[in-house]
């Protein structure tokens, strides 16, 4: 069957409800100046789903180190990949300041960090090596891990009992092969918030052999006492072998970063493809990542407004009796009971009349029937942006639970015919 | 075996020369205003390894343009993945003019070339479908095809009756499984300039049933009586089916675009893994981009001055016997005979007494026993910056050909007892 004849009848995943939601539910347009709040369809909205936890997307010091750089630099510069003309004194100098606030020895910037962990995971393994991962890994971590072409097993969310269960599997496996283990977790997971056991991994290292790689993306800057992450947080900082973070969360920008001992980090500097054979980090990020790097360093306040604003957020949503599962972290899911269907009514009800901007997620991201709004406070919300969200939480779903948009789900369906697949 | 403990005692194909080369033949540091002028190890020397054909990287209009987008939105807006919260009207509207240009219906933007290679293919194909791709392709295609777990082909480099027998094989495998088939070339292939043959691969659409993918880098700016690309050039722009291309040649830029049918592009837009769960391209780079792309379309002396350029180095390397391939791009590989240590003293002979820098390849890349020294030539060279450089490769060539490097090679090893494994 021709390609495009198939892509045509199976829009995919997402695609199946582009028609109904793209421009509203998938692919909004937010409009505005970039903070807490934003306009969104000609109206304010209180924004909760920019990841920048730190609020530097709009500091003044860092726009200005942001745009000084692009008026020196362009966004071009430099030329090419880091082996072929991509390095300069500053990509440097970040990466010592990196390694040094994260507690390793070495650390290597990376273009962008999807690609980046890809690439990462793929040169760390070798085809007799095996590969331990958490089944609730990011698309990038199960994309690197695709590339392997020797054995790989998930375990159980977040689940100790079963990572080592996989962890025997996969000894008897690199012993039978020659090879090693590569475990692979988040530091904190994005979706519902919770840490990843990185001390109890880290204690399997006394019973198995393997290695360790963390992508820290939501605790780089948000958690432990200097921000160093979940493993600062947990106090196994040093147990990492290789640490990994983007930029796009608490630093407010793109590219990541990598870090470890020196040799590994060296051996990856010269080994990671999408690094190798692609442009390096624009310039205007690196200088403006060193600004970044200095606020979390030197503002210490940033990082306590973080958590002043999360605990009165989160202790607001818990006094309403809401279910915030078991996040451990900024990130906070308010799980709740409905369709699809009653999902988007709701998450509609919220941005236009309450002037609530959420992301939401339902199956089959999640367990049927569930509905997860995430809200990501950051150090910009003010106490008024909290309790207006909270007030109109409260509302919604008192709503939720006397009928009112199962009501509207069924009008809507015999109106205008419409039919979902139960999903 | 540990997987650290294997790193240690195998640095990889390019690792094994770091204690050599770096810093100077890999991860050399170019310093100064970028251009076709800039500071290596305290010396001048003309440039000729950015990819910036057409010199936009700093035209004052550019930077202007890229400054002021960052001044006005940081380099974090717009916040999230495209389907999240980071789509604009700005992006919106590059696609719109991208799509314009290279004549296609529509186009989509993506946070990085590389990644968006590799997640284009992930998503036009299905296990059942089958590649068949140039033996030589970029790496961000190798790593695209990795990711497939149908089957695929080689076909040897631009060699059409190898791609036909390869398309036979696939044609076989796609009706057994009930799949098509992904062709998939480059527009322009990167290291010796030569163009795909994308006209005669789209000839062979009426005997065997394919679609066509087409990473034209190098083409898209430079190639074509509009700039469209290397299937302008060959009046095969329209039989293309998904056409892609980076900012990071001539558009002075990073992040990539893929053109093609609505509905292709839509679908695409649904399902590419590395946009979906990762960070929309930063909007200094959208804005950015619809300034570079105003100069390509409204500035076709910029493209001239290019060629003229192209052609007074190709054509002043020819006259001096020199062999540059069957390059007909901008492109400019210059061959000579030699050892991989003979071509590391030549490079640095040029750099350090002629002030020329230039890439340089060897084995395994090439074949043994050649060295290819990479020239790009772009609008922004002078007539004094090309006839320099032509009568320093006159120089070279002849301390070459002379035996100066090998007697140099033959020292330096005896003398500090190195001694390179003959590869």
């Amino acid at each position: 069957m021709d390609i495009f004849e198939r892509i045509k009848e199976n829009p995919g995943p997402l695609g199946q409800f582009a028609d109904y939601g793209e421009g509203y539910f998938i692919f909004p347009r937010l409009e505005g100046p970039i903070g807490p709040r934003m306009q969104f369809q000609g109206r304010e909205v209180i924004f909760w789903s920019a990841n920048d936890y730190l609020g530097l997307c709009n500091h003044p010091e860092v726009i200005e180190a942001d745009a000084k750089a692009a008026a020196e630099y362009g966004m071009f510069y430099p030329m090419g990949a880091r082996a072929m003309s991509g390095e300069t004194d500053q990509h440097l100098q970040l990466e010592k300041e990196l390694a040094e606030f994260v507690q390793k020895e070495s650390a290597y910037l990376l273009n962008f960090g999807y690609q980046g962990m890809v690439s990462t995971i793929d040169a760390l393994v070798s085809r007799n090596d095996v590969i331990v991962y958490d089944v609730d890994s990011h698309a990038c971590i199960v994309d690197g891990v695709r590339l392997h072409s020797g054995k790989r097993f998930t375990y159980r969310h977040n689940d100790i009992e079963s990572l080592e269960k996989n962890l025997q599997r996969a000894t008897k496996v690199a012993e039978e092969n020659g090879g090693g283990i590569l475990v692979i977790t988040e530091g904190v997971f994005g979706m519902r918030g919770q840490q990843g056991k990185i001390k109890e991994i880290c204690d399997l290292k006394s019973k198995y052999n393997f290695r360790l790689l963390v992508d820290d993306a939501h605790g780089f800057g948000t958690l432990g006492k200097t921000g160093a992450g979940a493993g600062e947080e947990q106090g196994c900082q040093d147990q990492i072998d290789v640490y990994f973070s983007t930029f796009a969360k608490s630093m407010a920008g793109f590219g990541a970063f990598i870090a470890g001992d020196k040799e590994i980090i060296r051996y990856l500097k010269f080994n990671l493809r999408s690094q190798i054979f692609a442009k390096s980090l624009t310039m205007p990020m690196v200088i403006g990542g060193l600004k970044r790097l200095e606020l979390l360093r030197t503002r210490p306040e940033i990082k306590a407004k973080l958590w002043e604003n999360t605990y009165k957020l989160q202790n607001g949503l818990k006094e309403r009796g809401f279910n915030i599962g078991d996040s451990n972290t900024c990130v906070t899911p308010v799980m709740m009971q409905g369709t699809p269907v009653e999902a988007t009514l709701l998450v509609k009800d919220l941005r236009e009349n309450y002037g609530i901007f959420t992301s939401v997620v339902v199956y089959p991201v999640i367990p049927k029937g569930m509905i997860l709004l995430r809200l990501i406070p950051t150090a910009s919300h003010t106490d008024a942006e909290i309790n207006e969200t909270l007030a109109a939480f409260e509302a919604i779903h008192d709503k939720l639970v006397s009928g009112h948009y199962k009501e509207q789900e069924q009008k809507l369906l015999q109106e205008q015919g419409l039919s979902f697949k139960p999903i």
